[in-house]
């Protein structure tokens, strides 16, 4: 961890204690960092302070404490409890924040909203990778906001290693790629974890399917260049692999897995988007026509 | 390619010849098989023909001019509506068959035991990759079925190229291994799809979201070796990702996209399952054991 000599004096808050905030408390403690921590419930700032953080009593005193305050939290509901309490948000006035809990575009957009008025400077982000990560080369953190506030508190960003990207100057933009990034995730897992549940009432284990669901994710990546091009220009080619089979495998899959009991709801739902896709007339497209069917352009 | 010089004189016959029956005979053919050639909808044969396949009047000729059988068709209605025909039925008794279709288990199981009833030798099988990966190290083929069967076939099916495993004696278990691994990626296909959507909405394109997307996907094969284990084992860790906190992402999803009139039923689904498997008590636990409410022990 390289941090230059004149950010060895900087000074951060952490707000939020959880394993992530634990994590990037840490992180800035490792880079010698002068770094104050506060958690709504006590106890949770012991770890850090035996670390060498400065525990604070109350948020007040927290984001006094700091030019920068790092938010990670549950979500925009639990910041906006802390934040926006008349003493803290006094406290915050020509000081930067920057909110890394998740949450929705529009929660971003009206935290930065709530800043403006109050005179407080405002970067809004989202940490992409797990906590074991932070401190590392894996981390990955993706940001949005003004270009010289971003540039400002670049350095002490570093502390936290990885890759740092800034996707713009619209505040929700950070949460645009969490949402789309996790919901490729979250989906993702879901149909693993339908697969593993089929296997398994077939009599396979998931130590045996998994090199092969190793195949499938190794397939993805050229998955998801063809189907980027394909939403870009609205054209979804299916020459080799037409949505009509997509729908038929689908079908298979539900089947599969409603003769044994189980719940295939997802699978439903996904034929359901290929089958209006054909009614619709585009049988001969590819399946990510089905973008279309969810947002009519 | 190099098949030993015993096998340039073996025959195989190919049923169906969309674009994978067409690469199969493609294959064949290179490797210097005597390949006959079938095809419902006439025509089909001219290219395999050309290329210089015995292009079969009639599906009785054509599995009669070889010891190996081929299918490569729709699913298995439409294999059973030309294997099932008394002419063809008699002029494979004897021989060998080998259906590449894609359908249940439940289907393949049923046509071993059409196979055993009327004396012909069957392996079922599937194909995981796209046509133009046939005959090349990238092909992926499984297969399920009697060991001596497929150790006699395996020479010729080695034209085919790429990697071929056996994965049992159970006739059903290629499919199921196909079903699930299709259950992954198609699932993940629409997770993309809906992700692009969203994304599009909010006025980020699908080739900025990409390469972020190519990082979600990198990270999947350590999510799957964990779901696995979790899986097998019953046990679902949640120390650093509890369910609580994938549905709180799911919500947000499910919120950023419906706000902008986009279909949001499949993450919807996702969402309750992992709600039920909070509402059940185990708030604490990991993703992965949504498999428990899915398919209950």
């Amino acid at each position: 961890m390289s941090v230059p000599t004149d950010q060895s004096a900087a000074t951060v808050t952490v707000l939020g204690l959880g394993p992530m905030g634990r994590a990037l408390a840490g992180a800035f403690l490792a880079a010698g960092l002068r770094t104050t921590v506060w958690n709504r419930t006590p106890g949770r700032d012991a770890e850090p302070a035996a670390r060498g953080a400065h525990p604070a009593a109350t948020a007040e005193e927290a984001v006094a404490a700091s030019d920068l305050t790092v938010v990670c939290l549950v979500n925009y509901d639990a910041s906006d409890a802390v934040l926006r309490q008349d003493a803290v948000t006094a406290a915050l006035k020509g000081r930067t924040v920057l909110n890394l809990s998740a949450d929705t575009p529009g929660r971003a957009r009206d935290t930065a909203d709530w800043a403006a008025r109050h005179g407080i400077r405002y970067l809004d982000g989202a940490i992409m990778t797990p906590a074991p990560t932070i401190g590392t080369p894996d981390a990955v953190f993706l940001y949005s906001g003004p270009e010289e506030l971003y540039a400002e508190q670049r350095p002490v960003l570093a502390a936290l290693g990885g890759t740092h990207t800034r996707l713009g100057e619209e505040i929700g933009r950070a949460a645009v790629y969490d949402i789309a990034l996790l919901d490729i995730f979250w989906t993702a897992a879901a149909g693993y974890t339908h697969a593993l549940a089929v296997a398994r009432a077939e009599g396979v284990t998931a130590r045996e399917l998994a090199p092969f669901a190793q195949g499938i994710a190794a397939i993805l990546p050229e998955l998801f260049t063809e189907f980027a091009e394909d939403t870009d220009t609205g054209t979804y080619s299916g020459e080799l692999n037409p949505i009509t089979s997509a729908a038929s495998t689908l079908a298979h899959i539900v089947h599969a897995s409603e003769a044994h009991g189980i719940d295939a709801s997802v699978v439903r739902v996904i034929e359901g988007q290929a089958r209006r896709v054909i009614a619709l007339g585009h049988g001969t497209d590819g399946f990510s026509r089905v973008a279309e069917v969810l947002a009519p352009r």
